[in-house]
This record gives C-alpha cells, sequence and structure tokens, in this order.
C-alpha cells in the first residue's frame, strides 16, 4: 500500500444506510486460463468465465471489486472438489465475507477411443462448477474444515453431447430414423467428490450413442447402426440418467436435462427431472 | 384425424415402466411472432422464442409434442398476465396435464421522449414472461378461475439497460468519472398485474441515468450531467431498485440483479438482492 | 433546432486534418420493429438488428449518429427490394454523404403446409438484407432512379435450416444412417427482384429433406424416408444449390454454405461455392 | 488401415459427375486446446474454434473429414506465423489439396502492470488467425518454402476492448462526460511477422484509455482522468490506428472497426477503414 492509496478516500468501506443487505456482489465473466485435475489426476488446460461474489452486510456500502481479480489470479492450483474449496476460502478471507458464491464455466476434454478402431481423439465438454459457502456467526472452525463440512456446497453441471434417435420415427418408417446431436445435461450437487469423467459416462452411457472427435468408416458403421439399436425420447435420456444419479449416495440433489436439436424441426424437443434426495 | 394416423402406432401413449414422473417436458426455443400488450393497451408486435412444458405422470412413456407447436400457432390474442393464464389454460387442457410452464423471451419496445428536446423514440428491453401452474388432483374449478387463483404464477423477467457512474471514480478524480452500460434486470413474482413500463421504469429511475434511441445535443449534454450528479455503485443499484419492490404489494417476491460493463475493465461489476416476502 | 441546440459546439462538423476518408460509419445493431414484405404482398412482423453507415470524406470530423436513427424511426415501409432502395436514399441526402451501407438482420417467417397431413405452420429463417450504394460524384440523377441503377447493390443472405442425412453412414451400415439438422445459407448479389420464399425454396428443394413447425405422425414417416431416400454430402448440398444459382439470371453473384451440426461430433462439416458470374 | 476400413466402400472417393468445384470444404467449428507463441516467446494456453478446409476438384465427389481431426489434434507445436504454416503444409499433403483454408479462433492473454501501482494483471483479447494458400499447379517448391512466399498467406485479427470518451459530450457539458468499453478491432494481412502484443499495442495506444484486469484507487484516479483528457470520436479511433497500420511495412493490408458499446445509447456507434496498401 504506497502514499497516493493512502490519501485517496474509500468510498465503499463508507457505513450504508438503507439497511439491505446485498446477497452476492462481485465480478461477472472474467476470463482467465485454469488448470482442472481430470479423473487421473492429469492436468487439463483450459479458459474459464469466472463469477465471483460475497454477500455483503447491511450496513457496507460496497465490497473492494480489485480483491476479486487478485484471489483468482493468485490461485495456481488447479481445479476439482478441493481445489474450489481453496479458492472460496481465500475469497472470504480476503474480503472478510461469511457468504460466497464462486462459478466457473468452462470447455474441458476428455480423451477418447473410437469404437472399432480404437483411435484416440479429444471431446469437448461444457462444465460449470459452482461452489457457495455461508458460514455460521459463531462458528470459526470453517478454516480448518473440510470441504465437505462447514456449510460449503459444490455443484457441478456438465453438458454433454451425444446422438439421440426417435423411437417414434423408427417404429412408423419403413427404413431409417431421425436422429440428431442432444445436450444431456447433469446439474449435481456433490455430498463428496464424483469426477467430471463419471458424470460425463453417465449421460453417454444413456444415450443413443456417445460422440467422439474422430471416426474412420467402420467406426461410423457401429456409431449409426448402434443409435439405430438404441431408440431414446427425450423423456427416456432424462429417465435413464435420472436413474444412475439416484443410485448414486454421492450426489444429493439433481437436475437432469436433454435437449434435442430436432433435425425434422427448427426447435428443440426438452425434458427435465429434478430431485432433491433429503 | 384421418386414416393414415390412426393405424401408425402411438409409442408416446404406451405405459412406461420405470415410474419415474418427469417435472417438465415439451418444446424449446420455438420462434414465433407475438402480440404483446403495452401498459396503455396498445398491441407491440415482436418476435418470441418460446419454451411449453407440461408434467408427465410415471405411468406415462412420452408427450404428444405437436400439440404445443398447435398451441401457440392457434393462439392469436395478445401476451399479458390475463393472456399467459389464458395460452396455460389451453396447453393443460390439450395435453390432459396437471401442471405447466410456459416461457416466453421477446425484445419488448417502449416509446420514449428525449429528456430536453422531447424528441420521441423506441428503446429496446429484453423480456421473459413465465407463467407456472401446479393444480390440485381433485380441484376442478381451475378452468373457470381467475389468473391469480389455482395455483397459476406469474414471473415477469424484464432487462434494463441504463446508464451507471461510479461513484468512486468521480470522488478520487480531479475531473471525469468513469461510467457504462449496465443491464439491471428485475425478475418479479407477481400477485396481481404489473405493467412492463411500471417495471422498467423503476430500473430506469434509480440509475445513474436511462438510456434513450435518439439524443440531440442539448439532450447529450442533460444526460452527460445527469449521470454525473447521480453516481451508482453497482450496489446502490440493486438496493435502490430493491426498496421500489419492497414497497409494492403486486409483487410476492423478486430478484434484482446489475451488470455493470465497467468501461475500465473487461470484465462486469454484478451485485444481486433476493428477497421472498412471504 | 430550438435555442439550446444552436449555442452548443457543433464537434463533428469541425474540419479534420488527417485527410483520411473513414469508408463506413454510423449506428449498429439498433434493435427495431419491422415490416417485411412477403412473396405474395403479405406483411411479415419481424424485429431487426440494424446496422446503417455512411462513407464520410477526409475533411470531415464525425457524423451525426441521431439522424440514422431519426431515419429507421421515421421509415415506415415494409423491407424488400424497393423498400431498401428508398431507406437508402433517405440516409444518403438526410445525411449529404455519397455512399451507403445499411444492414438489415432479422428472423422472417413462412407458413407451409405438412406434406402428408397438409396441416399448416410457420417456419422461422434468419435473414440479412444489405444494400450498398456509391454513386459518382457527377452523377446527379441518382434521386430519381430505379433500385436496379445508379450504383445502388442489394445482396440478400437467408440461413436455411434442413435436414441432411449422411450418404456414407447409409451405405456402409446395415441399418439406418445419421442425419441431423443442416444450414444452408445462400448469399446472392441481385441484379433484379428475388423473393426471400424463391431463395428458401432453392435450398430446400435441394436438402434431404426440408424442415416443419408441425408434422403429425404420418408426416414423421414420410419426413424420415424422404431423407433416407435422399442421403446428400455436405458437397452435395453445395453443388445443387449452386446449380440453382446459376440458373437465375436475377443472381449476379453467390455464396453457398452449408454447415451440418453432425450428430455424430460434437463439430459440424462444412463446404462453401462461390461465383462472381461477370 | 485393418480388414474393416479396406472392405467398406469409400463413398467421398467416388467420381462427381456435376463439374463443379468447391471452393472449401471441411470441418467447423471444432473446439481444441491450443499453445500460442507470445511475443518474448512465451507459451500461453488456451482453447480455440478451428475450422479447417481446402479445395475440392469438380471430379471429386466428396473429401475426407476425419483425416482435418488427426492433423489438427497431432499438430504439438505453438501458434504463431510459421506455427500456422506448418500446419497448412500438413493439411494440404495430407488432403492432397491444391489449396486450402485454416482459422483459429481464441482467447488470448496479455500481462500487464497497472499504471501507477504497477500491480500485474491480466487482460483477455479475442484473436483470430486466418491462413490461406493457393499454390500454383506446376510449383512443386512449396515443401521447402518459407511462409512468406508459395501462396501463404496471413491474416490476424484482433479484438482490443479499450476506454473511448466523447469529445462532443466533454465540450458540451459543464462537467463529466460519457464514455465506455469499446471494441477496436485490427484485421492484418501480414507479409512478415507481427507479434499479437504489437497489434493490440497499436490499438491501446490510441484509444482514450487501455483497460486493465487489476486496478487499485490511484490506479483508477489515472484511467479516469487520462481518459477525460484524450476524448475521441469512434471516427478518432480508427483513424488513429490506421495511421499506425499505414506505417507498418509487414502490414500488406488492413481493416481497422472500432464497435462503441454507447452508455447512453442501446446501440453502438461503429467506423471502419480499409486499405489495400498495394
Amino acid at each position: 500500500v504506497n502514499a497516493p492509496e493512502r490519501i485517496l478516500p474509500d468510498i465503499q468501506a463508507q457505513i450504508d444506510h438503507r439497511s439491505m443487505a446485498i446477497n452476492r456482489v462481485g465480478v461477472k465473466s472474467m476470463l482467465h486460463p485454469l488448470k482442472v485435475s481430470s479423473a487421473t489426476g492429469e492436468i487439463v488446460h483450459t479458459v474459464a468465465h469466472a463469477d465471483m461474489y460475497v454477500g455483503l452486510p447491511p450496513d457496507q456500502k460496497g465490497t473492494h471489486m480489485s480483491r476479486f481479480v487478485e484471489i483468482l489470479q493468485d490461485f495456481d492450483g488447479a481445479i476439482d472438489h478441493p481445489g474450489m474449496h481453496a479458492l472460496m476460502l481465500a475469497m472470504l478471507q480476503r474480503l472478510e465475507a461469511r457468504s460466497g458464491w464462486i462459478e466457473l464455466r468452462f470447455p474441458y476434454f476428455i480423451r477418447k477411443a473410437a469404437p472399432v478402431s480404437g483411435l484416440s481423439s479429444l471431446l469437448d465438454y461444457h462444465v460449470t462448477m459452482r461452489a457457495q459457502m455461508d458460514r455460521d456467526a459463531s462458528d470459526l472452525s470453517f478454516l480448518s474444515g473440510s470441504p465437505s463440512a462447514n456449510g460449503f456446497q459444490l455443484t457441478v453441471k456438465v453438458q454433454v453431447p451425444v446422438t439421440s434417435l426417435c423411437p417414434c420415427s423408427k417404429e412408423i418408417s419403413d427404413y431409417g430414423a431421425h436422429n440428431q446431436r442432444s445436450h444431456v445435461t447433469i446439474t449435481a450437487e456433490l455430498s463428496a467428490p464424483v469426477s467430471l469423467e463419471e458424470l460425463v459416462g453417465m449421460a453417454e452411457d444413456e444415450a443413443s450413442c456417445e460422440l467422439y472427435g474422430l471416426l474412420k468408416r467402420q467406426d461410423e458403421k457401429y456409431v449409426t447402426e448402434r443409435a439405430y439399436d438404441n431408440p431414446k425420447f427425450v423423456e427416456d435420456l432424462v429417465r435413464d440418467v435420472a436413474g444412475r444419479l439416484d443410485a448414486d449416495d454421492r450426489v444429493r440433489a439433481y437436475v437432469v436435462e436433454s435437449e434435442n436439436f430436432e433435425s425434422i424441426h427448427n426447435h428443440s424437443a426438452y425434458a427435465l427431472i429434478e430431485n432433491h434426495k433429503h
């Protein structure tokens, strides 16, 4: 803190007289390079849009915006369940706040093998990791706490592109069946770590067929026939993925959605199941 | 219903054995021309992205997607509080459903007079109208009911572009102050009709200055000085708009957000207040 | 022009000493309600993003931004070939400019009958109409000229959503074939009016199958089988549409593109043919 | 190449009888992690949308889509002028093509020091690198050629977010001046390497003020006063940046644009200068 800073007035630190708390205040849509931990511990380099907010008490006029930027720029760990917890604690301490919200939105890459040729390629998924923390005023133990306690909550959202093939079209047509790219989206509130790869797998396993970056002709034959053998309505997709999430004890609550970009219409078919298990 | 339809199997109507209800299923992002009622009863022509969903019971395999399209295309009323109610009832009846969700997202236009010259021009606002209905299994009165009863709930969201001018920048600088376009967004669950114009006005009145499509030089002088005389942090914007919504009995619950597209950074400042009044 | 305007200095009208002409200057992405003429003369209400620019001579410091807004707001005709010409002349006169550029981007709706049931529904298309004019310094006849002369040039771009079905997938698979939504985009520089419906038809006729807003089961059977009977690579789509545009004397130059949102990948297949006929 | 591939028919390799060349065909919007070389040789990790196309001769039915994916996935160099050349040669050889087009769109990060406190932070810029190559049928030397010869052309586009402050608003108002975030975009066809940092610097130097990720109070005072001391119309921005590009011999042709997201309107002010120097 140098001389000029000391003499400039700190407007944000003044008293506010409206007696109105603010649920979330901070920086939004800050683009930043990021390292993410894969299921096998490998580092995936990506770029994230970051939102970072804290709760503001009724008597405080404003937050200190530049500190959010410092925290994100100083963070050089990898993003995963403990990484999100560490980032949250750093933010709450630096901003002297009792509650916080961090959301990171980024493309993530998983290496997959084509189903017949075995050729390897990357597929991209849109991921959102959202951490929330609301710690009790009297509880001073949070600094030594683990991510699974002390009011820390992590929600992971993966948007998984898949193939869906329409059962009705297959049944009523003499040949063929319309199929299309669909986005199956899982939003899971976790009580214990679940890797991005596991969540993606739940959606891909239950689709008519999964997607690949690279397919040779024998692979293309396989995925075409696999989708035709495995037709699914948008309703089937969300029900079958919901069944997987119901069976997983690490998932405390979830929303599963599917949006099918219909190849015969210019709008989407859509379904959603939501379940709070407690 | 003609001959070919009768003989093709109806896969969607089959029994489903997973015993899993679907919260929402239907069509998403259907682009459709729409008429909206203004506060003065005038018609504003616009184009909407429409999402229309119903709840699906555990034993039903699929919904009938084409019926959603028919309902929207057959609707030729204007969109407002009773219009959304009418559209909801038409959907629930045609789909034989107990719960429904309709969301319309569209640009809306309001004619404004420039502050000094009085010259008239349109300004555009992004509006979302979302209706939800969940009617009790034993309650058959819903067909004759009014929009304000029987489990019908309307939420209106308006995104209002305004000018915000930074109080800190004004205070610490010898001259000038950074200012920028901001989006103040009000999401209000209504117990009685509130016009789009009223909601927009609440946001514009509390900004550093409101925006206009058309400004002559004398108007530009006015808005420049008005913003400088009226500096607001992102925190001030949400607190002052929240005060307006707190005071309005027709608003049952609300979220107010402000996103300031900072002219000195490449990210936004953001704040949110949410209040469920009951 | 009232008193305050007279006494405020007009900075934009000052002399600029950098001796550098500006190709295009004006307003961009102004959202505005618009009427568009259909092939049958009916009015389609829509909402457009409008860009309006003029060329600025080397010695002029700035243009007058508010005049562009006035011209668009005062225009109450319908958009078509002569409508674009009228709007251009109004802009050039009001801005005292020798060259201009107007681009309108809007969704457009065409009513279509389902292929078997005959049921009627709207389909939406993204349209761009771009007018350019560059009139010779010595030619004063432009005010009385027709749209087809005096340096006026109209380019129409239609993005047409269709179904494409992969010939390779069909050939190598024992059953089924992957298919998907594709965007066929025609950008045509016109020497005589061609309706939006005609341009859309060229793309739809050459696709594996066209799309519809509303399809009953017998229609869904038809479009499924039609696409399977009519497989097309992305290369076939652009070649077959290019053939149609080559044969039309009203089209002076064109670009035809197809982007297939592959149902087996998370990226697109794409092709482009461009032809300047002169 | 294993057994199954050999016996599946190769539809794409068949003869096409429409006698119509295709200008560009390949894959579009493939999301892929990428390394970019900075001016100082450091590696910046980012994620790119990649388009990769080749020209297709009139007699060939289709291209081989999977090869584009293989080339991109196999490329493990860093993206810069020679990197783009290497990627282009790899594509032309593998696809046996005479012409090609590669476009990579990605966020790029530059570390900057705040103007008074000197605090360091990253700022993000949207970059497009586009390589085109069209080699003469008789010229077999291209494989050993340098990037600056043999029909290889590199175009670099940087979108630089800056502050613009309106000279008219400053002049006519008793205090204050409206200012806003603007995007200055330089699209430069290069005859010799120019770093991204140099292009970004040309835009930032000529703005009312440049942006920073992190500013302390003394920095905020500086940028506020700097913008007020340095007002620029959208016309001034493009003229002053064009002057810089005119003076640089490594730039063969350019387009410079500025879009000002006006803080007093809900649309943009925009200007463009284009210059082909030869």
